[in-house]
């Protein structure tokens, strides 16, 4: 391919309250502030050099503006480009300096629907890994990935891997033997991206890296003491797909964020994805507690990258919304 | 007072499969098993320097034959039945010899119907808190404490604290102020007996001691891998009251097992109970996540010291069985 | 006895620059302020109920002012001093109000020189134990116990058990059974006070209670973060005595302060104390490393509680002041 | 470039005692035994789905016969030998069916000397990761890198980088501005290989990866209790390069280990190598502690790929061969 997407860079998330989001990321979930004005706030997390890898819109309503890519160079952004077009989808092209700290971007609305964003260039910023004396709340280390509904995850899996170069590290299938959810990857863990079938598109979640195991215990008992414990949703849990240490929790605009710390190294080009059966128990909690209703209902509305509306969503091509043994 | 409880010493439980039982306390929780045979298992935690913490005894049916303390001395025996008698409640010895590895034992229903022994002398056995090499599972250190469902609370700890000289560490109450759980101490931390409002006498749960949060989350791997996900039916999460990191398992029989770590030192005569409502969310799960129904409802039956059939249950006197939030 | 001794309680201790006291123990150590003025300083742990646990008073030179314990009333300090001066010690009292939040106090120098101090009441304070977003460093929880280095430990573990009630948990022996260490206990855990043979007579140091072992780790990123990491000088290590995960520190007076987590139970009466050979190579270290000779051979020097200056110190009575596998 | 090398892929060493050896990397470090015989035995890290990431031969005397790295595919192999030999290095090639379990292999003595082997092929085993009842010791869970000491850094990291595609992560300057120390990366993260100034070509240690830092506070305990604490050389401590929790063991024949815990995402493009000064203290221990004199001067002797006898070694070009502070 002539072009390397490299990892899941950042999103763009709108959000109604600044204030009321800034201390629940700043004080519960530990990211550095890097710039924030009336209204936006750039968010990085402690290991990383790049000027931010969660940007918070201030919006009459809340939505997922943007899923953003990190690519190698700028050459290759003209080459994806030519991917979208020559498969009839529309771009977007926002030049260097109309978006601040970053460079010439390139938008679309993938073949699920969703709003993604790839640019090659973001300004520095000084990395905090070692000012443990700064260290906040659940210590978020780095963006990790994306999750999305999508009405058709069989579809998205092939375009993400046939024309976008992403590989599957592991999938769940349904009784009838259909791709029920799939976690494709770029950087060499688990996923920059997971599909999962429901009403799409939506952003279900942004997930982010934690150091140890212990952060997350820590990042729940600061949050409780901040007032925060009906933001947790589900979790701590280890999920059997990816092997992950997780916790989800709902932002004060309702966006649902996944802290995560766990997967395994997937760069080998023999590393089978691995398979899992909807109803295994262990799949979804290891542990086997069930995921709640909401879990599986509520997402954030995504963007039209043309319009700056609110997509529409509709119903997925599989019936089975969720695993029987919840139901 | 003539005689010193020291603290919650061994339960004694039925069992249906001992194989079963084993597996899964050996395995899962990584008790040591000092002796064993076709009729018993004796097991013990890593840190423990006595012969057994926790008896398992095959049975046609599983129920709670009783919970047991270690007093100072053997004079110390002879004072607390004394106690008893003076109330009028019926006691009953079991001379030294009669039971394996302890020595002569006081055995009385409580003024709730709970099933209690007193001891003085346990058979010694090796400690094992530096053979990491044999660590398993949850990595069990020690017992910590018992949970009892009773129809009176208030009257529970009425008779624990004035007769036998515990003290309070936490307490609930209803709306109307009636005290709806209670967690009462000998050894300076949170808790040697709790009580809760509901059908009883019941056994709540025996909770076990580790040494650290990780263990915790090491035993629900572990036992997740040996295939007892079904058998994790709340937690891991932080209790409001008393501050533990815990994790509620039912073993193959039901009964239900706390694991924990946390507390804190109540040694201090001037500590002062610490109060909450019943429908403050962070009280049970401090991080905001309910407690399942069969938590509430489930308990095990106890037996009755003299006739050694099962107690019968009653309704309890509050009528508020569990939170709103909940209901 | 007609006195129970609760506990270690409160250090006091000289330092000479106050500022860079509160810096250490606060950012780096996690300790909760109390109460500050230019001459001193109240600390206390996150779960501790009463105004402080360490006492920091400005000084022209640094020195350990006393080492005091709590006692069950006020009827134990009078029966305390009886004991003492039956013995030919003299005895100093401070009556309530002049010292600042604790009640009336007896001071005396124990049998090896150290200065001591018991009282029953203290002003209370607010518990910060679930205030976790107020959690920073090494999250100091609760003062846990003294060392002092004395030139004849079998004589102080004679008139500490024998006189003030303390029990033995653990000891060392040197090859000709001489004890060169032991661990005396009060609390029902390893220890409240443990002798070390050396010049004595000096407080070796004082030592705070943590909640689990990731504490400790992250207390050491914190305090290099801050730029004291020449302040680390042994450990992060496992005792084999005593089994507890540590870490010793100097404060920027050179006062030496251990993190201490792990311990186990030992309220039951037929609890044997362990022995150690001092040449044993685990009991100092589990996992083997020696401890730098300034462990050894530095320690805080000691005020005489009559006349408020420094005690002279002298050689002890055993020749070998370290393990041989060191020499 | 025409080829891709992937990762730091398995170490192949020398042993004298297969047995002494298996308990050690067994029972102490975790690992699992995918095959063994009288010859030789292969061991894999928990997550590791490949045959082996570390292959011990029975030999006379101890020492590092290669250091593998895994490529993309066949002709990346062809590619690299002729990037060798266009640099007059002589390359010897293993036939498919020449070694057990893994394709056809090419060896070449690096540009310092240090025995280097691509491979693309190996055989598949179980993925161990969510066996947690199979877990041991320090549980390794996959091969991170290698490091080698060896005469002249600077001339080694121009022919990783400029030849072989590597890219640096952190170096360390000397006071003069030499290059005392590299890590350089082929998969993201900090290391695949590091190069440290000493006599050389000598293997200084092979790392393993940790999936956190409890479990490398276990492998110390549990390595102790079977005995092993003389062979816990340094640590656990933390890395200022690299950010690093780490533990250094010498293995039964003296072969030097790392675990490792920390690392970060090194896939940007844009991101720019961090410089150390030697004398900078937090450089090797970021809290402090100094490296014994055996961790700078001991490591193991490596293979003439050609002759299978022991390369000769050399004193470096930089006289500065361990930090001032130490000297």
């Amino acid at each position: 391919m002539a072009f390397n997407i490299l990892r899941a860079a950042r999103a763009v998330l709108h959000v109604t309250d600044l204030k009321a989001s800034r201390e629940f990321y700043v004080k519960g979930l530990g990211f550095i502030v890097t710039e924030e004005d009336n209204s936006a706030i750039y968010l990085r997390g402690l290991e990383e050099h790049c000027h931010h890898s969660l940007l918070l819109k201030k919006a009459e309503s809340h939505c997922a503006e943007v899923m953003s890519y990190k690519v190698h160079g700028n050459t290759d952004l003209d080459a994806l480009a030519a991917v979208f077009e020559n498969r009839g989808m529309k771009t977007k092209w926002l030049e260097k300096g109309s978006q601040h700290a970053i460079g010439r971007a390139l938008r679309v609305q993938d073949i699920s629907g969703l709003p993604i964003e790839f640019f090659s260039e973001m300004d520095h910023a000084e990395r905090m890994l070692q000012r443990y004396d700064l260290y906040q709340g659940a210590k978020v280390q780095r963006i990790d990935h994306f999750n999305g509904a999508v009405t058709d995850v069989e579809k998205a899996c092939e375009f993400y891997m046939n024309d976008l170069g992403f590989r599957c590290s592991e999938y769940t299938v349904t009784e009838e033997e259909n791709i029920w959810a799939a976690w494709l990857f770029r950087k060499p863990g688990v996923h920059d991206i997971a599909f999962m079938n429901g009403n799409g598109p939506r952003l279900h979640h942004v997930a982010f890296w934690l150091s140890d195991p212990m952060a997350l215990i820590q990042g729940c008992d600061v949050l409780a003491s901040l007032g925060y414990s009906k933001n947790i949703e589900r979790g701590p849990g280890r999920h059997g797909l990816s092997n992950a240490f997780f916790l989800y929790l709902r932002d004060p605009d309702g966006h649902r964020i996944e802290l995560y710390n766990g997967d395994y190294l997937t760069i080998d080009p023999d590393f089978k994805p691995i398979r899992w059966d909807i109803n295994d128990k262990r799949r979804q909690t290891f542990w086997g507690a069930a995921a709640p209703d909401c879990w599986f209902n509520e997402a954030s509305e995504v963007m039209d990258v043309h319009t700056g509306k609110q997509m529409e969503t509709a119903k997925p091509s599989l019936e089975q919304h969720k695993p029987t043994f919840i139901i």
